[in-house]
């Protein structure tokens, strides 16, 4: 007995195209943004005002950083495969692992699974967001009400350093002492009433990581990042997800310079170069 | 004597991060919507009102085509690499090629090449985007003011039947006589002032090929996004950027999907008892 | 102060390509096999006889595994991305992840940092493979010559109980009660010599498995391949790589046969169809 | 009515697996090698002793160029996300695109076109490989019985030269006035028999274009080897999948190196420091 097919995200008829159970031609296109869209796609239903504020902060945080190794991969395969755009946006995107996506992600999960608790046994095969009951209950009632957020940073910090484990979120070896990405992206999301327990449980976390490692380590963008991400319901699985459709556009947006203007053949020579100098023939 | 490494992207010190010329804290987040960064990246300037409502209605046109074959790709990868949400996305953005991110660049190549003209040689060496002075050029005299864009439309359709080549742009296998998407998109470009000649030509290459073919060969939507992101002045190599951005968030949302509700799995289980059935030995 | 890039892999010059010290056109080509090559890349030195028969069994055992997700995500992609048959064979690679590139690699891990020890913390930052000394210390001393390898074995399943986490390496989904790879694998290991340590750990592990978790829990291929890679000093982090080179030629015939006798567009309508199916209105 | 899925590649049952019609445990693993495997999945046989030797002369050739563009993009995507090796892997493959892998695929494609006819109109659409009676008929009689492959190498040159586009397989930046891997894989092609026609016409080609282009222009290693894999029967389609496997196994290896000394840091530091100086207030 096979198992049924079923998406919700879309689907269309000779005359219609339906995303998300909106009419594309009719209620979407020139009337929402491509960010508002975006939160459509994952959350199912349009943002509020509010919410559509927020979550344009954050994605559009993550769009570009310069030249990355992500970007420099990127223009690199371009160089190779001119007849492939999407592959060299692909292989940028493959650098948006553990070190760099993977952080919104750490942080997001660290708040959420201290908030909403590990999922339960038999969620943990078969949902990503924990149980909407459940979920309330424990707000309500059993942890998150009753204990202080204060203790949670301090147990949080705790564990890590028992674990001598670094923080997820906290620190920034450019942006000292603060990245102010992370005071106006908590400045945006508290204007809009969207800075909660999962806002104020992060700061906390920064502060007690201050004191308990003895040195700065204040809230870095992809900290704020996890937890306002968590603010909005987006599951912590996803917040990768977010860096990974943000980095995409800043990709395409670099290899249109290095269109116009390529580096790639000069970084190749130099680094072939350096890199066999002390194997190669000295007369080379 | 090596060429000196420049890009005009970003760059970032201690307290500032600054993208295309603007502090990302203090000009951007919270104050601009993801589409309008991307147009800021793509084109080095904030869009107009206009521009704005067109650029998002494209862009938001690209982002969600139900179960394609680029989502199934990235519901399997994710099935066999869960700890690298990035290497699904970027599974389902290399299926963005020439059969689907390839067409709106075909069409946008089609449209500017007939009324910019090919790059000059040294230009096809240099630049993407045509001589802006040669550009106005042409705009103003030689070509197409004197031409009349009928007889550019003919000329497109007959070279393509002359090579019985597709016109890129027309037609669709489902969306027929018409495709909705166009309808709204070329409605949105004119309430906006951003209906000018690439549309006008692309709308008469549909008629003519129309009747040159004898069938129905309306304007798709990849062919209006092609014509609409040209009176954008966005270079037809960048084009299927514009579709792989979009994707990229598409498959975000696809992949949450397989998340909550996977179906990789069973995918996986038809495709292969039925490909191999006829190998296996029959009593299995 | 800038750090040298300095690699070992390869130079050239006008009339000579070197690759790990030998000359490619005089000593290699049409003398070294493939599999021989791959070795002298990994190892810095050809194989005797002897580890040329075993390191060629474990990686052609990993080129072929029928339509699996990443070979339907490769021909998914080249379907879409005709242009690029390089970007459908990075597709289909980037579904070898945790879940099949990675059974390898964690069996692999499990032995090496069993008969090894983990390494010390500032190897942790420096080195992938176990110091020199002090493995053969280990080896000779400490743990491995006094301890028994059966106490080992009892050790690493209750550990594994214990954190309620599979072993991996053992039992397969449809090749019970045996796996016939492990078999000859370990057959063809034992004739050439290369029966160690390693071996013998990984089939320990699995009796105690099978006892203690009251299951068939036979060595599977993976664990077979993690065991023999280790006795061919093949570092535990390069193991998925083993898999990822072995599935790229893999993956390279499916596509020439996908060239031959399409399959994509079949998948993609039946998927699509099936999986909007309850979205559709009911007349269409 | 649905079409019927169906791949020869390999099929299993709980205790056989089976490759290409052969008994993976049985009949391959332990006297196969990894290159002779590679035949065996691309062409459905096993290959003679002199296929075996020239199949694995041309992909050795290919695994392995120092630090190329790939490479150095796999090295970057692997700092960004290490748990996916996988992932740096298709990064490093996704640059072998028209520029580095293209160049053998386009050679066997001249020479294909050129011995055994475009493909049939019906045939483009149906097929990679010439249809067998045609191409044997050709071969005997109609074209290349009677012509001399000296008039069929002046016309491909000169129809190159038409048409402004260079020659492929001809020239080295580097390797000149010959590439010293030519010479040592057309001696191994005829040292086993296969160095027929294909490799005639390559060679005339070079001479052909040497001459009337002015400058030394001697077949390439690329140019050898799209030549030689049509004397395998190689479809040319398939060409730039022979480079895609062989690199693969190359950039596992420049992995491992840059695992146990990593440059990807470094690399990323030169560049963003360099190529932003520009923009940066100058105190900093």
């Amino acid at each position: 007995m096979r198992k049924k097919l079923k998406s919700e995200m879309g689907w269309s008829t000779a005359d219609r195209i339906v995303v998300r159970g909106r009419d594309l031609a009719g209620e979407l296109i020139g009337k929402v943004s491509l960010g508002d869209f975006a939160f459509l796609e994952l959350k199912g239903r349009l943002p509020t005002k509010q919410e559509s504020i927020v979550f344009n902060a954050i994605t559009v945080t993550l769009v570009e950083h310069g030249m990355t190794p992500s970007v420099i991969a990127a223009r690199l395969t371009y160089f190779g495969a001119p007849e492939s755009l999407q592959g060299a946006v692909a292989a940028g995107l493959l650098g948006m692992g553990d070190r760099f996506g993977g952080s919104a992600e750490d942080a997001a999960r660290m708040l959420q699974e201290a908030l909403d608790g590990p999922p339960l046994p038999r969620q943990r095969e078969q949902s990503i967001s924990p149980h909407p009951a459940r979920r309330s209950a424990r707000r309500v009632g059993e942890r998150v009400e009753k204990e202080d957020l204060k203790a949670l940073a301090s147990q949080i910090v705790s564990d890590h350093k028992a674990r001598k484990q670094p923080v997820a979120g906290l620190g920034h070896p450019v942006h000292k002492p603060v990245d102010p990405r992370t005071v106006r992206l908590f400045e945006v999301a508290s204007e809009n009433g969207l800075s909660g327990r999962y806002v104020k449980l992060m700061q906390l976390v920064g502060n007690e990581a201050t004191q308990v490692f003895g040195r700065d380590l204040p809230v870095n963008a992809t900290g704020a990042i996890g937890a306002i991400a968590s603010e909005l319901g987006i599951p912590w699985r996803v917040c990768r997800g977010l860096a990974v459709m943000a980095r995409a556009i800043g990709l395409v947006a670099h290899l249109q310079e290095e269109m116009e203007e390529p580096l790639a053949a000069e970084i190749w020579s130099r680094i072939e170069d350096e890199s066999s100098s002390h194997l190669r023939p000295s007369s080379d």
